[in-house]
């Protein structure tokens, strides 16, 4: 809400510092033209709403703007964004704009690939909080739109009890008796374990989600048939690719968290051509 | 100065929201530990400030911190920082902490293979704008850390006359005079140039730098001979590769900078680790 | 964490404009006092983290803080807090220390007379987003120091299909795996319903937590039994007071969530009270 | 101006976090309704702008919005607010814009009950600095739609010397004549005193305003007496409840000031009802 | 308060962009150095916590501060302040220190010389609105320091009545009912006045204040006569010499308002020594 | 940018504080009225921009918007800037929109002066950090409107070394290098000197620019002098006036920078005359 439009403002401040100097003293005040934005290379759109919103801040009057939707796949050579518009503002928000959409599509595009290789399988991949600090809503909905879904958003929507916190409280039944009485009925508890005897001593305790780290996929096979007709949710985490995430969702887990889909992401190759609007 | 914490404290925010559940639960107010952050793989170190002022505003009273200097190298299994402090605020800082060290240790960590990748030329490699937005300070510290030299820092800071400008204001040497009259004489004006004609165009108008964009190794050593004894300064960009940039230094530019050292980068792999401190 | 002090910091900057005219013309700038804060009623604590932040923002320079913790019941007459340190601080931060106490004891006052009225039941009193816009996590805490328990923080921490929902949805079934499907497998679900045949339709789509809204007891009865052995918790809601909460609790709810917790606080009477101090 | 806005962000901000799951979920972008806000209790109206200003920042697109206006009466049953418009903007901004609405009404409906209660005598009510931190402009406003009178905004457009800057200062006449030289020559200086020998040192001094602290009816009129032809405006102040402020009214003060009218307000009951819209 | 540091952050943000490259580059981390800050010309001193404030912000490690006091006098070659500390910091804070620092004394300098100019008469010298936008605190507190007195710091704590205001009202007798009934009874009353007419008609009124605007000294003598014995204030403004300002005292005003004391002001020259600290 | 509306914004927030007390109370909401900014003695304009956007965020639902340009001189009594709007707009926007515009026209006219004094030279007048804290940009803006060059904006766009780097880097020489690998090659390097030894030390280093400072015209023309044929650019600079800024420049330097343009400038006398409109 908000925050959406004051990152904007925060990263074309940090591009533009007191001004784009080469454009205000090379380009007229009212010089109009038209502007295409082009893949270089097969992706998935994320990130179509930022890209308006920076030339939009860049005061492009900014018209016929048509674009791609989020979540779209587009091949080399796509026009995926085209609008006309003021020449100054859409110079100056260029750098930026991309910046946004080359990353964002980057975090759809491999997103996608994931859900492409669960495909068949009864599990859904998702994400971490390996995001990048200030850029995590944005980057937490190009995993939807790449096609996954989302793990919690931050330290304080749900709980997760970890090693640490188990070690503090006591036991695993401690920590999710301490953690459901201060954080309440409406958030749900996930216990992480790192073997089967983890495992079983956090199915005793009843948690919403209990994630399976760092498991081969024998053991993550053991863990599923632990769980029998448990109401559990089970979720494979740590160092997956694209092979160990399908091996995972075939072993039987409902969710395969990766790190990799935010936090190593390749930039989508993007470029913005300008033409002067001779209208 | 003022923006590092800023940016540090809004990360935080965005990950913490209204508090670290499973830590508040869990953990009582006066637990203390040891932590140290470990490296999965090799790299090259940066962000060791960010990473204790993380910490700091978690308010984990931090004791006894010790950690390698920005600039160095580390290997697989070293401890890059260690410190004591509270439970609390170590756990609800860890995974903020993280994000920023990892990304940017992989900028230091690739811009140190680019550097070493010109060892024995005259040539320095340098980064671009094709930054993470709201993190272009750090990641441009990191190219430092890493070896590598800063480019223009945005579009205050130095002129960079591209096509459109040059459309706009009619001539190259249009375009230069214009930015030099806006900017005044503090301000460096580089022109980027596609072929040897634009080229020529270009070393008549004197910029203080010239891009040679995209050119391939025979086009680059033609510029080069070009120049002969002008003062100019030569930078070869685009789409550089580990061989390619080496390919450019040897054929005599001045500056490669990359897109790459900023725009895709991996994770460098770095673990926490946290020992209760019975002290 | 950081809104924590940025909020105390606007409450003073509100109160103080460009300066606390009287104190600054009458009080020595050195001048230290002894500082108590008195109950005029009896009470149950929450702020004191506050209040301390109040005068350190003011510069009070507090020494030999003492207070009452945040959860503890008083009496009238007892001291609750007391310090020393300079009198300006402490004149410039008292309006804004008590506004900020008062309204929170109040808060917690409330909480624990419902929490006692539900004493000796399974049922736990929980608040709602009835609070005061901007000190919502303030007013959720002192729910907390009161014995009560608290429902979702905002919009994003749990799911809470209404009618309106349901209707855009087309069905509470549809509605529920709208919700699912976009939030993720971390995030509760509750629903509204307001009778038994819409309690059946929500039983049937298995949500997390069922809401009985505006229903008396004897319909509370029904749904309780209704409900059987299904793991979803059940929670009524509206208008409640003391006696209908107490009744909803026997009737076999497991939260009763209470709008009054927050919305129409009696703020409870503190006088502070300041000696000049002649150590 | 500036932070009317401002406020409203916030609070929405903190209602939302990193987005409304449920109605983003189960709403279609483009689904439109019409509202109304309907009183469930009667009640005097403050916040018309707030809450359209709630509904603005949701970017409900607001259309064909109907209200009363700040300061008119309502009855239970009343249709207080309606418009058309996106249902998720209007699902969103729900809590926020009633929470804002519910209290301010509050503080008219209070205030207009004192101003009924002083009918007929030359008296006004006026508020305090008692009102809910961030919120004090709203709620001052409240108070003049309540038919009440503003009292000093906070400690820097007028001069309220208490005991304890009499105590530092040496004398009334001191504290005054101090305060007078800082502040300047724009700016009212009252003194607060609680008996009759006070109130003629007070007297003595020549302030603009007298504040009578917790006197009773009888001491009220004494003071009035004593004051006699001097220009200095006398208030009464002190747990007013509505009898007693008529009686310190009949005994000729000039203004009541009552904490009451914000620091413990009773919420107004109102709804808001939501239907699609099928035009 | 808050407002206060944070002026000070952001005007160091301004000078310092992303760095003092000159200053990282050349001057060691740990180098310490001995400072002075020299008056070129006499002066009197005004914002001494300011600079303090500006080299804390820079991480100066100040030790050994000492300073003259705000309202001090000092002749050319005096010191006015000294410290050692860090000499980066010390050198990234120069300029912005010496940019408040000089200003202000200029403030503080033509204040006294009116101060001085009013030496025997019963009039005071002070300010006006036309203050530098956001240093108004600052340049207020400076025209005490030189012996002056302020008028109304904004819009909101004092009733200023001019031309525009009586013509929307009707008459001067209305502005001034509208403006005491909206504004309250803790808030002063100023009007306007240009002719012996409207003097008379502003008399009849009572206002708190009135100002004669633009009146040679004659007229401002019968103004001072009509005045009798009535309790109003009167203040002559508008094009105020060092003469016209004594004239007008001497002509029986209370206060003289002078907008050059901050809208024309000549920096006061001051320099900053830095020695290398060989400690 | 971004920074623009926000400076206007806390610029009205300070003198609006919480509300235009007289405006509100005697100007009704509907009034509408012709604006005129008429100029009380000749000079160059600046800040129009500034003005238009004072009066948009006072909502003066500004009409019919004329104005000369940034650039232009005007005469005393000419109209420079005229519009229709809201009277409540207008008046409580009138003063800040003087309060910038009076002091920028300054700026522009003293730079208009030193501009002209230097008609018939190859140099050009440029400005210097000496600026008023926060308004920077606008006041280097105005000194381009005045017909000046722009020196470096701040500490990050440009190199500076002065004597105290000189002295930590151990010559000018180190200073230089030091400087130059720090900032990177898109950063122009000064260095200033004092005398003619440092000069030549200097030039054997070969910055990009040399800044002889407070040095005499004799000394100036042996340092043009000595520079030959080198390409490095040549500033004098030290307490400027019209006639030595145009021996300096007679001299051969090619810029001459210049304090006073910012830091003691004499704001412009502008009037702004508001009549009812009576369409």
């Amino acid at each position: 809400m908000d925050g959406y439009r004051d990152i904007v403002r925060a990263a074309l401040q940090e591009d533009i510092g007191h001004g784009d100097l080469t454009t205000l003293a090379t380009v007229p005040e009212d010089a109009r033209c038209a502007v295409r934005i082009v893949a270089r290379e097969p992706g998935v759109m994320s990130g179509v709403g930022l890209a308006r919103t920076v030339f939009d801040e860049t005061a492009t009057d900014v018209a016929q703007w048509k674009s791609i939707t989020d979540g779209d796949s587009f091949a080399e050579g796509d026009v995926v964004v085209s609008f006309k518009g003021l020449t100054r503002g859409a110079l100056t928000g260029e750098r930026v704009a991309l910046n946004f959409l080359q990353r964002l599509c980057g975090v759809a595009t491999i997103t996608r690939r994931f859900a492409d290789a669960l495909e068949g399988t009864s599990a859904n991949v998702c994400d971490t909080r390996k995001t990048t600090p200030l850029l995590r809503s944005f980057e937490k909905n190009a995993v939807l739109h790449g096609g996954g879904s989302n793990h919690r958003f931050g330290l304080s929507d749900a709980i997760l009890v970890k090693e640490n916190h188990v070690a503090a409280a006591g036991s695993v039944r401690n920590a999710i008796e301490q953690a459901r009485a201060y954080a309440g009925h409406t958030t749900k508890v996930e216990v992480e374990v790192e073997n089967l005897d983890q495992l079983e001593e956090a199915l005793a305790a009843s948690p919403d989600i209990i994630m399976l780290d760092n498991m081969d996929t024998d053991m993550i096979r053991a863990a599923v048939a632990k769980r029998g007709s448990a109401s559990v949710i089970l979720e494979a985490s740590g160092n997956m690719t694209l092979e160990r995430a399908r091996q995972a969702a075939l072993a039987g887990v409902d969710y395969v968290s990766v790190g990799a889909l935010t936090h190593s992401v390749k930039a989508i190759d993007l470029s913005m051509l300008i033409e002067p609007n001779h209208d």
